[in-house]
């Protein structure tokens, strides 16, 4: 399956989001061509403004596993983790990142290295896991336009 | 109460850690002078490398305020958090951070400006909400002790 198929997925899951008035974002984690966990915004169903989508698919993960480290698998986000997300992911040593739209107010590139093959544009060090890949803009349109739309009904 | 007050309390959140082989890092939330919430080190016995105390400390204040945001919360940490720790602090909008040890290796200032006073010290932007208020270095000594303990044991 492609990065796209995945992303599709993803999406789906932000998309679960929008229904409960979360902010549309969705996560999943991949390995051995198998999602082995998914999850979306649950920031104001739990009242906890940690519960990223990225947060709940690797907590997911882990205990699908039964490991605190995912060096073999993938994570999809329809969005550029936040800081924290980012933080998340390089302790779990995550083999690969995947993710849609840029998130250029609250994305983790605004702190550090943004991604490995133009790493002296960043302002701090990489922060992943030294062996950690990372692709972006996979699907952004539509991981963009589900963000706009949602934003718009806000206002 | 003092910061050192509060501080023992999350150095005995740290001690707990120790105890059942977890890197011993305590935290806690206080809230009027109250201890709403306590955490430790979970990441062995979670299987969960997202398990910090701090993480854990600050959903368990969420839960018991059913809000997702402490504008008027303090956390109290025994070491420096690590990225992913600061940007869940971001997140809750928390009004104080106190924390003891600095951790070179993983804490957040590898990344984003250090202390409020020094911004241009940093690599990146600070990291927390504006507003929040920030302290470290509250028995340093007390808690790099315990660390400098734990991993001499693990050799």
């Amino acid at each position: 399956m492609t990065d796209e198929y995945y992303m599709l997925q993803a999406l789906k899951e932000g998309r679960k989001a929008f229904e409960i008035g979360e902010v549309p974002i969705g996560a999943l984690v991949v390995m051995d061509g198998k999602i082995i966990a998914r999850g979306h915004n649950h920031v104001e169903k739990l009242n906890d403004s940690s519960a990223h989508a990225e947060m709940i698919a690797l907590t997911s993960a882990f205990h699908f596993l039964g490991s605190k480290y995912l060096p073999d698998a993938t994570m999809y986000v329809t969005v550029e983790p936040c800081l924290m997300c980012a933080g998340a992911l390089f302790w779990s040593k995550i083999g690969r990142i995947v993710y849609g739209a840029d998130d250029e107010k609250n994305g983790y590139r605004k702190y550090v290295v943004p991604l490995p093959p133009i790493k002296e544009a960043g302002v701090g060090p990489w922060p992943f896991h030294p062996k950690t890949e990372l692709l972006s803009g996979v699907l952004k349109e539509e991981s963009a336009l589900l963000m706009k739309e949602f934003f718009k009904l806000k206002r």
